[in-house]
């Protein structure tokens, strides 16, 4: 009766709501797991849920979330097989990758190669145009001189962007909206980008004002299958941070969809990827998609695919890491969105951790909720503020947003300032239900809040 | 923007999780809710949920949840346009239903007249047969005379099982194994009967020794239309009270679905039945199928069926009511199961009422918790034990069992007895992962369970 589980132990190389998340499909699969925890986190959610726990290091990320030799060190005297990385982190680290190989650990996600490859912005690019996959129009890598860059920039047409090649996070990064601003902004660019990165390569792009962010979920085993698993728009960001995914985007046709899949799935196999990873995307006005990037990991936003499809993203993961085949996802049904909770004032966002004195979670008919938290537990500062993923369903868009905005309601949460009020907020503002947003919404969703809120 | 609610406030003539889920539907359709509590209750969440909150009495539900004056004048003073009955106290109830009607308030649920037939289990019964709905092989109604019942019970064959027409609750019923004993069981059953319930009729019906517990969930609207949304495995019961139930059911084929799920909207056709409603069935252990009676009223475990659909069964009911169609309910996907956490003992199942020292829900990927208690919560001694509905879904059975047996683990209740530990060890017995169980069937793994346990 008993089956065999994909591995005998995992090590879980995160904290939080995703280290339970780890820790939930390796329990449903029968696999015994390791938690990693830093010594502000030894009273966590994920460590007593977890069958052992190693502490490897000082609250600092450097010292024990992202000490490699530690993490390491624990996977081999817990004789754990595997390590699962999360997101963040070592996640997108192909060394770590690459040391876990040489440790005889098996990395539950794509290879060094493949994350070297996709971390490469202008080898990404490179790869997607020999595969017909379109890409935002700009330089073929790198800009080599000053004169091709113009003479490029006016083929392109401004706007424009200027980004580092090894960047990311915005820094050495510029928007030049006419001719006259190329040459300051572009030897600025290389100057942040030398002192961020070690590296003065820049590549230009033309810069949309307010496209949507839509990406593509993928799922390739060792066996040759690549499935892609739909859409999720994440549009509503701030400041490149995404605030609430969902899916399907109220912008893609069935047609564009399949477009888009098709494309990522182009994607995939040209990089030889194998596990779970997202192809992020651009789509303009005109619906014209543009790949971005691809994430060569699990997503924070994963559970709106999940839902949809009914489909376990991270068991999927743990199983190809062990070399097992999964099964097609068939076809999604309804509605599903994500609300990122986080301990932060709902209009400054500015951090707001501390003591929970109140942690009462919302419940009843397509309600998810992943956290790492609880009633008496406290939220430490050196660490990022979510709290709490809800993540709702409904057959159709409207009943999503509305049992979205029940949910929160019925959130409680006393000691800390949160993000709820925002997403309330937005789940009942008119623009928001029409889905007609992009990527620039919440900049004037809350430039005209506080007028909104003194008339109510 | 706004849309029309279908009524403008209801009011939730319940107490505890049902009370809550009633209110939640009401919130996500902008229906404005009152709840009726007794002074037992006043802390109650489903009190702080409500938008309005009425106390209808002290703790004895004849007093309060059961008041029919008190509930009226609570629905008057609020001017409530609607009443919920949830499950259990007034929800069977015609008069309560005819009540409603003469006081001008819409009464949520079928027409008194659909559940004062449906009440009748013999005049239920003779509908059955003349819709060619199967019944279990018995008298046609009450019998008349001694004679004619030792006739009727050579037919049918032994053993066969004496029941109170009126009755319910095992009182006036007696199972007869062999001819000699019939007399005996009928003038006992005769006798208890009467002093039950008034009235010394008895039915005799055919008595199965271990028979599946089947039921199909129907939907009724003012249209004409009849959806069956699927089945409910609810053979897991311990002394007729349901304790797990699943869908879909391990032993039913396409086809065999497909007969009960006609004979139940024939069933609900024949009874001019509008809103939602169960039809319960007997399965034997050759697969022929038997009407056993039909619930007029949302069930505890409605939300195997939601999750399944994807359909929110008890807004559907209050579209109904308002006299709006509702929606075919489409495919099914995967598979769900419920399990009912009890305050009670998890092997002697003697009630455990108390402080919630801790209460820490489970969550994640396919889990739904229906809940009205909380941490710090006390479960009050005068109702039922029910204090959590644990529902998960999966892809197939086999996920669904894994992720119910992790969901549980997680389930953290300090301060009082709980049926977890039942729960968890019936989540990995062979027999019942097997899914050839019947109703026969809990009592049995009782029985083994002590000397397993010991073994541990």
């Amino acid at each position: 009766m008993k089956k065999q589980p994909p591995f005998k132990k995992v090590l879980v190389a995160n904290r939080g709501e995703i280290a339970l998340r780890i820790i939930r499909a390796c329990r449903e699969m029968g696999v015994q797991t390791v938690a990693i925890y830093s010594t502000a986190d030894r009273e966590s959610l994920h460590v007593r849920m977890a069958d052992e726990a190693v502490c490897v290091g000082p609250p600092e990320t450097n010292l024990s979330y992202r000490n490699i030799p530690n993490i390491i060190s624990a996977a081999e005297i817990t004789q754990s097989e595997a390590i699962h990385p999360g997101y963040g982190f070592l996640s997108e680290n192909a060394h770590f990758a690459e040391i876990c190989q040489s440790a005889g650990v098996v990395f539950i996600g794509p290879s060094p190669e493949s994350i070297s490859l996709m971390g490469d912005k202008a080898r990404a690019k490179s790869l997607m145009r020999e595969t017909r996959v379109p890409v935002v129009p700009g330089s073929q890598g790198a800009i080599s001189s000053e004169e091709e860059a113009i003479t490029l920039s006016r083929e392109i047409g401004y706007p424009l962007i200027i980004k580092a090649s090894a960047g990311g996070g915005g820094r050495g990064m510029r928007i030049v909206h006419q001719e006259g601003d190329f040459d300051n902004a572009l030897h600025a660019a290389q100057t942040e980008a030398f002192q961020a990165f070690g590296s003065k390569e820049v590549y230009i792009e033309k810069y949309f004002q307010n496209p949507r962010h839509v990406e593509i979920q993928i799922l390739a085993d060792t066996e040759g299958n690549v499935y892609a698993l739909g859409e999720r728009d994440c549009s509503i960001q701030r400041r490149h941070q995404k605030l609430v995914e969902e899916s399907p985007s109220p912008v893609l046709s069935p047609k564009l969809r399949q477009e888009m899949s098709e494309a990522a799935v182009r994607a995939a196999r040209a990089a030889n990827y194998v596990n779970a990873g997202t192809v992020e995307f651009l789509v303009d006005d005109r619906r014209n998609f543009f790949f971005i990037e691809m994430n060569t990991r699990i997503q924070v936003e994963h559970p709106v695919t999940e839902t949809l499809f009914q489909y376990d993203l991270v068991k999927a993961q743990i199983r190809i890491a062990a070399g097992l085949p999964v099964e097609p996802p068939g076809k999604s049904a309804g509605h599903a969105i994500e609300c990122r909770i986080n301990a932060e004032d709902p209009w400054t966002f500015a951090p707001s951790p501390g003591h929970l004195e109140r942690f009462l979670l919302p419940g009843g008919p397509g309600v998810r909720v992943d956290t790492a938290f609880f009633e008496g537990a406290t939220i430490p500062p050196q660490y990022d503020s979510l709290i709490a993923k809800l993540i709702v369903n409904g057959r159709t868009r409207e009943e999503a947003l509305d049992r979205m905005a029940r949910a929160l309601a019925e959130f409680e949460i006393k000691g800390i300032r949160t993000t709820i009020p925002f997403h309330i907020a937005l789940m009942q503002d008119e623009a928001f239900r029409k889905g007609t947003y992009s990527t620039g919404f919440v900049e004037h969703f809350l430039a005209r809040r506080p007028r909104e809120r003194s008339d109510e």
